[in-house]
């Protein structure tokens, strides 16, 4: 893996809310930065901070076509269609001391939506807050009753990350596609790194939309919902073309997939994972299936979105190795 | 959770090639047994036991319908629809010590298909052998061309355990659904117990397709299949209604639904686990389908199958409790 | 074509109600037939005959699992696999003056199902009567508040045409798949024949399901059922496989595909197209998928069943022809 | 239905090649009318009008990113979200004397794509030139080999007409959504109304990729495609929401759906229908929901796209009426 030329240096951009931006591509860098920029910096909420109080109604409070709001977009320079940002999570923390979760009319896995549009009235619009407890590492709430209580580890990501599509298109926040977006996936947290293809000159990279916590398959449509404190470089790999989505840790090759039905996010991860392998081990396209077959780990990640995600894991110690002679 | 009457007995059940049954439903039951039997006995691979040796073509040496053969079925005494069988699996050991694995001709998640039907040819059957390693618990296989070689951890579970369907069908045993079947589940496992709805008298439960390993996925068409040496308890549970498989063990509840297109199979696990959250804990919906959002695990079983599978898993200890006064 | 040889034979079978069929396959003949063997006989409606005046809620008055009672199944004599029955279907006319509707309780298009399973209530369940006005050719009934009619053209077929299905299973007869069963289309009608592939020894070809009139998609569960009275022939046709069912009559060739989602019934009509006109002309594949797809018709049957069926049409007359010297 | 105040002019606009546009929204308008305006003017090939003569290969000589080229966008002036277009079509002529077919790499509906992503090698990019007989209004072409022919009949409509997207998003012109783009519909064709709903001020509506003829499905993932003359008035409705792609014209409603997989792009339509038939006649949804399931005719446009289509049409002629006393 070639690194770029750059150096690292620490830049403090804490955006205005009325920097923060509502697409992937379609609009102006928030700034222009040297590959091996470490960025330190502030995403808001999913909600655009229109959520701050219980009884609050989020869809009544939140301006329309302002969810998952972006800090950025960072022009990066040097990068050109054909090679690949390799964005390195170094911090994630919430920003508050609270996280929001709600039920959205005509949005979840388990409701009539706009696509699944079925003749059903809409299940009732529902918030919980989350106190974050640092100490115990847990956020909690209650029931609607307030007679139950539950807990849920912190495990803060980014739900968005993600560079200016191709072709001249702008997406919204909450699509997730092949220039990654709002892909809501776990690994997107501290000490990973994400691989995007660079579809635009610059690649105008952003981010936001800080889950503290967040189920497989996000049925309800959100995550434990937070603004986050962001620590991230972003590092330049020229003349690497990279298709889909990819994460890495020490121990993890991770491929994600989006698209409709389900099945078919999950065949562009496994595909993409079976070349993966291919490049590491040299592997036959055959061996490279069979290996992955037995190999993969396959979580949902969330079927709510334009595009559902699926992420396909595989552990770098059990890659294939020579046969001694 | 009222268990009924019965005792447990260990009864050692070794069926002949010839008694082996390739459907759910529509056979005559190979033995009748109490509630609380414990069975002590042993299936055939998947491949029905004609593939012994490297350089067979499965699809040459086996039978056309004969693929996933059951040991049983075993009528319940007292089961009847509106009942539950509650499986305990005590014991999953490989009974050879080698594991095959193989792609079929129009079978698997990343190839044309009897359904994902497209006009491109066959991919190469092809098979691989596993060596099980006792002592290091994982199987060793080698590429194709023998330069390269890799190991899978030993974690045997049971691709098929299912009662014959309602409304008088009998199901192939390549198809799971919810009378279980071939749900090719990895929690179908020792230590695990495994909840069907009756929906014929005595239930008429079977098992057999043993898995060595398998990734998540089963993407090329089969998981390292091994006949298996198997202990179980059948118990049952009258009156009381499962209408999907559900899987328990001291720290998880585990839904298990069925389907076509993928999000349709989640959308029943994740629907029956919101409903046995409420069995347990009295929460509105509302409250369980937040709470199952945010602390599922829900990985893709398989997806290729005649209907695809996924896991919906829930950690007991996470379950809501009440709140002190 | 070759037709086996046979004589037709006009052979009244009208069977009595306990006489009436579940399942597709997994049931004795009713009667052994000579192909060629023209039937005049008589199918019970969807309802089982259980609705017979407004008030009644089919899902009270209806044993569960007696949907859609099949008239036979006829043993076909000399029909082995790898054959193929060509069902040349001669009469439907409505044994009743009325048709039923209704939708079912989870069960439809535009609403939760088993496995579009979601949190929504059900939508009441709803009949409505139709009356046959045979001198206008159509079917009329009114709003549930008596304030409206609406018309709908008399267009009868068999809602069921199938037979035994391979490897031992039985289908409920609400399934259509490979061998036919509930294919729920409208050009299974008088003065077309559908060719079916024999699964088993005898096909056990069996029918019923009779509809009055439907829309594409039957989206809301039912078409305008009504018992019919019926004649057929049924010819053998000896050493032709048909992997899924066919259609034909002087001006089409058709496709029947059920899968699910509705683009693998749609992709499985295709595909079976594209070998058709091959077979038909001796194209090139590639230009015979380039020929269907310039020249198919292809409605949606229905998106209601446990498969989805999609019908692909394509006018006889626009083969093509070869090219003059 | 409120037509808003405008005249109707001729105005011929004839693009320049460099003046074309390859999204919905994210361009700047080509000209500004007033509602009512007649529009005369041209449209380029899907092609872009690269490929000229048999031997060339689309992919070798089309810029990537440069599909569907449109005419316009035109800004209405007194459009505004919450307003619909209604938009006539009056005059849809081949402009040049032959079409152009092809399948595509990685592109279709009996291939592997992008997103039903296997690990097949890619079909042969094949190409088809049609002529244009004008005196018997048929289109003919010949088999690769040229040893057999086919026609298919003139039939030419539009496959994109579009508006700019809501929240800022720009879309391929390969994308058909909720705001038109490339539905790919054969009844958008003269002689129809095309309704869109307005998304952002001034609309921004938009042509192109004429089609001289295609069959339902679009399975290679081109019609047979040529550059067109089209004469086109666009009205404006204020005050008149329209959710989805509507059309009309004396005997038919119609309804559009996009999405995947293809049940949600059905669903999407027929519950559009619905609510149209109950805006029509004052139906309760529940006899809509009947209404509509057994009169609905609904053909599947396209399964190529990145949403698939399927239009969903009632017969004015049937809609209910009121009962005499």
């Amino acid at each position: 893996m070639k690194i770029a030329a750059g150096f690292v240096l620490g830049m403090a951009v804490i955006p205005r809310h009325g920097d923060l931006k509502y697409t992937f591509g379609g609009v102006a860098p928030a700034a222009r930065i040297q590959p091996g920029t470490r960025i330190v910096t502030w995403t808001e909420d999913c909600y655009d901070g229109a959520v701050t109080k219980p009884g609050q109604i989020p869809s009544k409070v939140q301006l329309p076509g302002h969810d998952n709001p972006q800090t950025g977009p960072f022009y990066v320079e040097g990068a050109e269609p054909g090679d690949t940002l390799a964005i390195h999570i170094e911090k994630l923390e919430p920003a508050r001391d609270y996280g929001i979760s709600s039920s959205f009319p005509g949005f979840g896995a388990l409701n009539s939506t706009d696509r699944t549009a079925l003749l059903h009235a809409d299940l009732p619009e529902t918030v919980w807050f989350y106190r974050v407890d640092r100490e115990k590492n847990v956020l909690r709430t209650r029931s609607q009753d307030g007679k139950r209580s539950w807990e849920v580890p912190l495990a803060p990501f980014l739900g968005c990350l993600g560079v200016a599509p191709a072709g001249g298109e702008a997406r919204s926040t909450i699509v997730p596609d092949d220039f990654g977006g709002n892909m809501d996936c776990p690994e997107v947290r501290a000490g990973n790194t994400v691989y995007l293809g660079v579809r635009v000159p610059g690649a105008l990279v952003s981010f936001g939309d800080g889950h503290l916590a967040m189920g497989d398959g996000e049925i309800i449509g959100t995550a434990v919902e937070g603004a986050m404190n962001v620590e991230l470089t972003v590092d330049l790999i020229k003349h690497r073309e990279t298709r889909w989505p990819r994460i890495e840790n020490g121990e993890w090759l991770m491929s994600v997939g989006a698209g409709r039905p389900l099945e078919d996010a999950a065949r562009v991860a496994f595909k993409d994972m079976v070349a993966w392998v291919r490049e590491k081990t040299g592997l036959s396209e055959m061996d490279a299936y069979e290996f992955v077959s037995q190999n993969a780990r396959a979580p949902i990640i969330q079927i709510v979105d334009p595009n559902y995600t699926v992420l396909v894991k595989v552990e770098k110690r059990r890659l294939p190795s020579g046969v001694s002679p």
